[in-house]
Order: structure tokens, then sequence, then C-alpha cells
């Protein structure tokens, strides 16, 4: 009567008396993950052996009290570790990363540009007041000088003093760091694109990158998100609003992020809700597609 | 009985009745800019002119009452107005706005790292156990690729994941970004060097570029500053805790932000109040030298 036992230390056929009559041990990770074969080879060798129940079993691993084996136990463990942790590694991770970074890059170019505005105002200001946007306001600055710009802008005059050459040169380096700012989010943003492109295709089609990386961010992964309810996606982002609700019974909130959805965005003010709770729903049965690897057909 | 009286519409010569006899009108700013040259020809022309009593002067105002004036009026005061704006631009100015912006770039560079610090860790966590400097890290990630770096910083064995080249990618712009940012920092502390050499020579001299700019920038000009005893010199930075101090009698602060210059920080603890109350107190001479352009024997 033998039993056949299986740990990380090695496969081991052990006798009715409680010991070890012959063995395969493993000595690194790749041996242990080809437990499978050692133990066929050892059921080759002895057909009769059969697994323990689960009582058994627990007798059996006070065979392996003996000192002699910490060690092994010890290096096979951290092996197993470290590769749990390399291999959690997975796209989920890639995506949170890429769209922190895209959401850091927009808050430096804001502040970076409230300081050019400042800045460039000394010797411009008429510049602030006509353009608005950001990414023109810093390519004016950089592609055109100021007598050609108060005659496109139709500045009768201008108000700003005189910069010198070296003066201005710091200004336009600024400027020129904004515009690189831009142009690396907007790496990012086709990095993020390619990567949910192969990972959650369809979140991607229906929500678009941004939308949809912030989505697997704030449910911290794809699978947590395939696995929420549709009404917990539809408030991702107003957990203040929400909490505030329920807190104080001030008025429920009626969407997070998803406000920033065209679908929702472009709806009607009384229709905002319902467009809302629809796009939910459907941004719901698209992380169930992509996870559990279902195919829209 | 003649009386010359100048204003911002030219300069008159006014008869005892009250009425004017002759004139010279200024059309632009830079006429009325001459007035004084004006003034001088119709002197010539009516030798015993006087210039009235104050009293007088504000009688011969109301011949201005007339509408007729009120354009020329409103556009050489505009032109004055303007022209006082833009010769408000003083290097004060380029100073204040450079140091703020040293000061953003240096908040956006440590958000960026921190960034760069997490995502890459996923891949090499531990090149941000052994390298704390933000410079090195970045240069290091840039120019050595993980194997050589496993083996130059003596890791054992990496805890990260595998990434492809295409996710490398994005990290690595991230880091050359940051260096950029890095490097233009840099060139606005040598332009600050530049005006501030030409502007507060002495401040620089013993202040440093940083910390020189820096309280230009608290006192908002280096006239304010000249002005300021040395004490409150001292305190610059330290509001919050100068406020606490006077508000519930908690410790009164011994420095500002002045503790960052080498002769403090180097101080002995007991010697440091010491230190900080000597550097006010000649940083404030500096100050004064600068803007009244005295000269350091």
């Amino acid at each position: 009567m033998y039993n056949l036992f299986t740990n990380i230390l090695g496969s081991f056929i052990i006798d009715a008396k409680g010991s070890i009559v012959d063995s395969i041990q493993f000595k690194t990770l790749s041996e242990y993950e080809g437990r499978v074969a050692a133990e066929k080879k050892l059921l080759t060798k002895y057909p009769t052996a059969t697994i323990p129940s689960p009582q058994k079993q627990a007798e059996l691993l006070s065979l392996f009290q003996d000192k002699k084996f910490f060690t092994s136990f010890k290096e096979i463990n951290t092996q197993l570790t470290i590769s749990a942790i390399q291999e959690s590694l997975n796209p989920d991770l890639l995506i949170i990363q890429a769209i922190s970074n895209i959401d850091e890059l927009d808050k430096v170019s804001n502040l970076l540009s409230r300081r050019l505005r400042e800045w460039y105002s000394l010797y411009f200001p008429e510049l602030d007041q006509k353009v608005s946007h950001p990414e023109k306001y810093v390519e004016l600055l950089l592609t055109k000088d100021k007598p050609t710009l108060i005659k496109e802008l139709e500045v009768t005059r201008s108000m700003g003093g005189t910069l010198k050459p070296l003066d201005l040169e710091q200004i336009k380096q600024l400027a020129s760091h904004i515009q690189k700012t831009h142009e690396l989010r907007l790496s990012h943003e086709q990095y993020l694109e390619k990567v949910m492109l192969s990972h959650c295709p369809n979140i991607l089609e229906l929500a678009g990158t941004t939308i949809g990386a912030r989505l697997i961010e704030l449910a911290r992964s794809l699978k947590h998100l395939a696995l929420l309810p549709s009404s917990t996606i539809k408030l991702f982002g107003a957990e203040k609003a929400l909490f505030r609700h329920l807190k104080t019974g001030a008025k429920s909130p009626k969407y997070g992020i998803i406000i920033n959805h065209p679908l929702v965005a472009k709806a009607q003010k009384e229709n905002k809700g319902k467009a809302a709770r629809l796009l939910a729903d459907k941004l719901s049965l698209c992380a169930r597609l992509d996870f559990f690897k279902g195919e829209l057909k």
C-alpha cells in the first residue's frame, strides 16, 4: 500500500509505515512545474500507489518537518513568489500606467500653459485675450512674431512692453517644451489604443481610448470591471457626490466619468441620465465580452 | 499780464481776461514729452508770461471744460496709460517670471519622475530601490538596458516582469521628456543669472541665483526689497510659521527661505539663527546697493 504525495520539494512514494521509499526531487521551479510528468513516472514504477485523502495528506506533511528540508522549501517558495509577481504584470497594469501618465501630462500642460501666458503677456497681452485654445496659443507664439500677429488678429495697439531677444528666447523654449508635452501625450494615447485593441477591443470600440482606459483604472482591472454591475460603472468617478448623497441625502449623482462620452455629453439635458444608464449597461457587456473572450457577432 | 499754462493738450498763453491768445498744441505723446521746449518757445514770444499759482491754475482749468477738448484728452490720456504700462516692464518682472517658472518646472519634474518610477518598476523595481537621485535614475534608464544594470548594480535577481519593446518605448519617451524638463530648468537658471548680473549683481553675488530671485519674487520688486528691514528678509517664506506664532504664541520662526543658503544651511544648529540674522542683514545692504546703484568698494 503506497501513497503518492507531491509538494514543491518533489514527488514522493510513501509506504504504509510513513517512510519515503522513492522520490523525484525538484531542484528548480521548472522541475516543479513539470510535476505531473514526475508523478506519472513514479506511478509506472508503483502502479498500486494512490493519492491519499486530505486528512492523510495532512499527516504525511509531518514527514517534512525536518530542518534539512527548510532551505529547499525557502528557495523554491521564493522562486514561486517572484514568478507570481512577474506574471502579475498584465496589460491591465500597462493601461493603468499609461492613462495615469496621460492625466499627469494634462495637469503639467495646464500648469505650464498658465505660466507661459503670464510670462508672454508682459510682451503681448492681447494674444492671451484673443486666443483661448492652449495648443493654438503655443503654435502661434512659436511660428509668428508679434508684428505679424498684431496684423492678423487685428489688434489696434499692444499694451505689451518690449523684450530683448534673450528674454523672448526663454519664453519660446518654454512654449516648445509645452508642445513636446502635447506630443508625448499623443504618443501615449496611440500606444494605449494599440494595447487596448488586443486586450479589450470591445471596450475600446464603445468607450474610446481615454474613457475606456479610465474605467479600467477606476475598476483596478478588466476582470473587476467585468464583474461589476453596470450601475457602478455608471457612477465611476462620481464617488464624492455619491457619498455626499448617502451621508446628507443630497441629490444622487446621475453619471460619473462617462459624462465625457459623446453619447451622454451630446444628449439633451433631460435624457442625459437615460443615456448614461444605457451606455453603462453596454459598457458592462463589453467588459464581460473582453474579459471572458466572447466575440461580438 | 500773461499766464503760461501747460497740460497734456498743449502749452497755452492766457491773458488776464482768461482767453487763450496763443498756443502750441500736442498731437502725439512725444510732442507732450517735449513740453519744456514748447514752453520755452512761448516764453521767448511772451517774455512777461508767468506760471500761475496753484489756485489760479485750478481756475484756468475751467477753460478746458469745453466738449471740443474731450476727444483729444481721451486720446492722449490713453496713450499715456499705455506707455506707462509698457514701461512698467522692468527686469524685476522678468526675474519673477523666470523664478516662478523654475519652481513650476521643479514641481513638474517631481510629478513625472514619480510616475516614471512607478511605471518602470513594473519592469525593473530594483532600480527604484538602488538609485534615489532623480536625474541619475532617468540617465541610467535611458542609457543602459536591464541586463547591464542588473550586473552593474549587483542585483541578484529582478522581481520585474517582462515588457515588450513597444511598452518600454513609451517609458523611455517619458524619461527623455523629464530629461528635457531638467535641461529647460538649467537654461532658465543661466538666463536668470544673466539678467541678475546686470540688474542686481550684489544680490546675485551673495545669495546666488535661486535664493536671490526668490527674495525679489517674495518682495515683489527690487525696490520693495531694498526698502524692507532685514528682519523681514530673514523671515521671507516663513509667513505661515510667523502668523502661527503671532496668533497662538507658538515658537517664532528663526529663518525663511534663506535657510537654503549654504552659510545658514551649513552652520551648526545653535548658530543657525545668528547666521540667518547676519545674512539677512548683508542681503538687505546688497538690495540697497543694487537698487540705489551704489557701488561696493
